[in-house]
This record gives structure tokens, C-alpha cells and sequence, in this order.
């Protein structure tokens, strides 16, 4: 399969260098040089853009010809990056794609600010748009993003943590700007409500399939390819979702060792390696597997009712290729 | 003088406890509890609504007759409850209106994410009232406030640091919020840019000359009355403008004290009450003390052309009132 963010980016390339533009000229800021340093870090650090693309993308299948998508991908993107540097602070990470985090660089309290500037100016962008809709959108998936990331918080470690609650978790810090982002593209294009629906449920599968990939990659993936070390998810005490299915099902030496790892937060060597050899003898990586590809699956079926066209396409092949790693 | 914030509670009182009612609401969060355990902390911890009462204040001078008054109030309340949760993690407070803080009760984490989680709910309530000139104007204060933060981040410790800065760190991180909960309360009321113009003016000079109120009682006021302790601010290395008018006059011994004491940080036993001192015998306490009184003159002139009435009358106490702690 070619690259279908590779496709995607060669499809939106005008678009693309526009939001690019954007990015850099809303990130100035005049009375604060420190704000465009730590943000350029972030925003220049190789990401792919996915989510502007998906902005764009959804703008395009549904026939958009204006240049609101293009604002609307920098917010996306703005809020995004605004988000990273936020939760950079809450779990106290150190890498993030493979480089030092910001608040590794500067400090916290420059995370925190900017991470808030970044969250204003995603908002002026969005207002200029002139459209009630979007924003309100837009601020529905801020408060769930919010709302998903203390919910992680506060079940942190606890064992008896849900997959039901899991997946308001990752709805909250994955999916809903995810959907935000492909249902703001069909409603500045003023499609109909059922193709607003199917875009919205493309990017709420998607976002799903791609967090729950992500916690396996953190497992099993490979250090230099996801760009930090395997097992600190496991080290913060993140209740993901291999870690649910294997508590679900553990003896009593598997729910010390889990008590101990993710309650107590006593990590001891070699407890990575033990706790994926238990995952895999309870079947949990598997199944993990399974439904990250049920809901890449879904994402594809969304997209069903849709006009066709090479977006589209990129879109579909999008949604096999984040769980490709995986595969 | 009767207290102008009592005047404006009884004036305001039913509209204001639609406020109160909407604050309570919006502030729950099925999915996190820890949201209004938090912010609730904060809410009901007796600060004055004072904000928001420049909000329908400004709407009640401008004849306003509907009830946006109120979700706008409430949103320019958790905007700065939003503020203080951050700014009490940036600066690691430990007391706030004589409580902890948050940050100290919870954690940092908390603090982080449950202030992005009420910017999100102010911004679902704004949007509610489907203008996008309040839209514009609340962006663009968020992002003034952000940017006024990391710029007195930045210039924290910076003995060079001008009279000209410190008024806009100040526009950011105080009166940007007083003028756009002033200017938002004509705008949905519809009324002429002038008027518009004169309550953003107001709030802006009512913010300035309430800061630097604040500035001189954090060296001169008295603890219990405060809710903290006196010389925070210098502990903190905060170019405050008594700080910034003595350093410009500073003889070698004193310009020695200021670059341990601001620019290293290296506070001593006996500081506070010698920087008190050394700010006394270069006039800049006077100094500071007759800038304060200036803006609040500015801030009750610009009320001028405004149509008149008790609400109004109550603003133009309120600007003698802020000051009236240091005259």
C-alpha cells in the first residue's frame, strides 16, 4: 500500500502550504518572543499534520471551494499542538517525536502559557470563519478533550477501570478533535446532515483505531519508530486498554504483579517484558488487535455514503494504514 | 462611601444569581467529577463576581433587555477561574483568597487540565449567544491574557525590564478582561461604538489601576486583609512597577540589593521591609500610589458619555474603590 498520508499530502499540497503559512504567521506573537520559540519547536518537529489533513480532506470530498478549510486546519492544528504541550506538563514526559519535550527545554510554566496562547489564537482563527456551527463544534471538542484527559487522570492506576471508560477516555484525548476536524470540513461545505454524520463517524473511528494502535505500539512497537521508550505508558500507570483486558482476567500472582506496576507505580526491572509475556499468554494483545481493527474497519464504512473521488480514497486507505503497524 | 461591589450586588441581584446558577450548571461534568471538585474550590472560595458584574452592569447602562447578559457573565467568571488555575501552577502559589491553592490540594495536573476544561465550557457559553462580534472580542482577550503572561514569565527577574512592559503584562494579565467583560455588556445591547468604546476604556483603566493597587498592597497591606503573605510578589522576582521605579533610580548599593534580591532570587531575612524602605525614601511607593489614582480618574472619566443610572453610578464608585485600599 502506498502512503496514504503521503497521497493525501501530494492531493492537498496548495492547501497544505497555506495552512503551513497560517501556522507561522499566527504563532508571531509581538510582545512575547518566547511564545513562537516553543511553539516552532512542536510545530516544526516532523509532525504530519494529520489532523489539518483531515480538515481538508473532508472539505474537499464534499466540493468546499472557499479558503475557510484552510483556517480551519490551522485551528485544528493550533489546538492540537496546544494540547501536546499541556499534557507534556501532566505526565512530566521528556520526549516527544524522538526530541525534548518543551517543558524539558523551558520550563512548565512556558508549556502551560502557550499551550493557552495557542488555545486563543485557535480561537481567533476560528471566528473568522463566521460560522456559529463550527464553533460550536469546535468548543464541544475542547470541553470533551478536557474533560477526557482528567478523566485519565483520575483513574489513573485504578484497576478497576472499564473498557467502557477507557474508550471516554480515548474518545476525549484522540477522537473528538479527530471528528471535529473531518465534520467541520463538511459543514463549511455545507453538506447534508447525514454526510456530516458519516464524516463525524470516520474521524470518531479513526481517532479510536489510532489511540488504541498507539497503546499497543507502546508495548511492543520499536523505540526508534515510535520515537520513545517502549513501556512508558505502563511506567505512568495509564490504564490501556491490554493492560483492562489483562486485569479482566488475572490470577491472583498477575493482580499483584498488576497492583504493584500500575497501582503502586513500583516499577521493577524487566516488569515491561513480564507484563507483555502476560498480555500475550491472556490474549489481551490480541484482542486489542482485533478491535482496533473492528473500528479502522468502521472508520472505512463511514465513509460509504460519501461522493467518491481521490480524497476519499486517501481517506479510506488512511484508516487501514494507522493500524498497519499494528497489523 | 458605601462599597460599590455591595451596590452592585443588590442592583444586579437577580441577574446575578442567574449567574451564580449557570456557574454551578456548567461546571459539572458527568464524565470527570474531579472537574467540580476542583472548581468548585475556586468558585465558592468568596471571590466577589466582580467581573461578571461589570458584565451586566455595562449591559444594564446600555438598556440591555435580554438574558445573554448573564451567559456572558458567566463566561468571562470561568475565563478567569480558568486564569487563576493556571497562573496558581506557573507560579507555584501555595495560598490564594487565604486558602490553598489547587495545585497544592490536588496536584498541578488537575490544575492544568481542569482550567483547559472550564476555557472550553466559557467558550460553549459564548458561542450560545451567536454573536460573533462578543466571539471576536473574547478571542481576542484570551489571547492578550496568554500573551501578557508569557511575556511577564519572560521578563521575570529582568532588572531592565520598562514602565512601558510592565503596563502590558498588565493589559494581559489583568485588564484585558475587565475591558472585553465591559465592552461585551454594549455590544449585546446593541449600542453606539463610541459607548462601546467608552466601557472597553473603562474596564481597561479600572484593570490597570486595580493591578497596581494590588502591586503596592502585596508590599504595604496587611496579611489577613490580602489573603497572603506581604512581599509574595518579590519572592517571586516580579518586576511590580514600585519594583521597576526604584531600580531606575537605584545608587550601586541599592542597584546590588535589587539584582540579588529580583534578579537572582536570593531573598534574605529583613528584604521585604528594606525594598519597602528603599522603595519609600526614592518616592517610588508615592510614585506608584499617583499612577494608580491617575487611571482610576481615567477610568471614571471615560464613563462620561454613557446614558447614566445607579448601575452606572456604581462603576464610577467602583473605579475610586479599587484604589481606595492605597489612598
Amino acid at each position: 500500500m502506498t502512503n496514504p498520508i503521503e497521497t493525501l499530502q501530494s492531493l492537498l499540497g496548495d492547501k497544505l502550504d497555506g495552512v503551513n503559512h497560517l501556522i507561522a504567521t499566527r504563532m508571531a506573537s509581538e510582545n512575547a518572543p518566547r511564545i513562537p520559540e516553543v511553539t516552532a519547536h512542536l510545530i516544526n518537529a516532523g509532525g504530519k499534520r494529520v489532523r489539518p489533513m483531515l480538515t481538508l480532506a473532508a472539505a474537499d470530498i464534499c466540493g468546499y471551494e472557499g479558503d475557510n478549510d484552510v483556517k480551519l486546519a490551522a485551528t485544528v492544528e493550533f489546538i492540537h499542538t496546544a494540547t501536546l504541550l499541556h499534557d507534556d506538563v501532566v505526565d512530566e514526559s521528556e520526549q516527544r517525536r524522538g526530541r525534548p519535550t518543551a517543558n524539558l527545554l523551558w520550563d512548565n510554566q512556558s508549556s502551560v502559557l502557550v499551550g493557552d496562547y495557542l488555545f486563543a489564537r485557535s480561537f481567533q482563527l476560528m471566528v473568522e470563519t463566521d460560522s456559529i456551527r463550527v464553533l460550536d463544534i469546535l468548543a464541544n471538542a475542547a470541553a470533551v478533550i478536557a474533560e477526557g484527559e482528567v478523566l485519565q487522570l483520575s483513574v489513573a492506576r485504578n484497576l478497576s477501570t472499564t473498557a467502557d471508560t477507557y474508550i471516554r477516555v480515548v474518545r476525549g484525548k484522540t477522537a473528538a478533535l479527530f471528528s471535529a476536524a473531518t465534520q467541520v470540513g463538511g459543514v463549511i461545505a455545507g453538506t447534508s446532515p447525514e454526510r456530516e454524520k458519516a464524516l463525524y463517524d470516520y474521524g470518531d473511528a479513526l481517532g479510536i483505531a489510532f489511540q488504541i494502535a498507539d497503546d499497543l505500539l507502546d508495548l511492543t512497537g520499536d523505540e526508534a519508530s515510535i520515537g520513545k521508550r517502549t513501556g512508558d505508558d505502563l511506567r505512568e500507570g495509564k490504564l490501556t486498554l491490554p493492560v483492562i483486558l489483562s486485569v479482566a482476567q488475572a490470577d491472583d500472582a498477575e493482580r499483584a504483579f498488576w497492583q504493584r506496576v500500575i497501582g503502586k507505580g513500583r516499577v521493577e526491572e524487566g516488569d515491561v517484558p513480564r507484563a507483555v509475556e502476560i498480555m500475550r499468554a491472556r490474549g489481551a494483545l490480541e484482542e486489542t488487535r482485533a478491535r482496533a481493527l473492528n473500528w479502522s474497519a468502521a472508520a472505512r464504512q463511514s465513509l460509504d455514503i460519501l461522493p467518491g473521488g481521490p480524497a476519499q480514497d486517501a481517506l479510506h486507505d488512511l484508516a487501514g494504514f494507522v493500524v498497519s503497524r499494528i497489523a
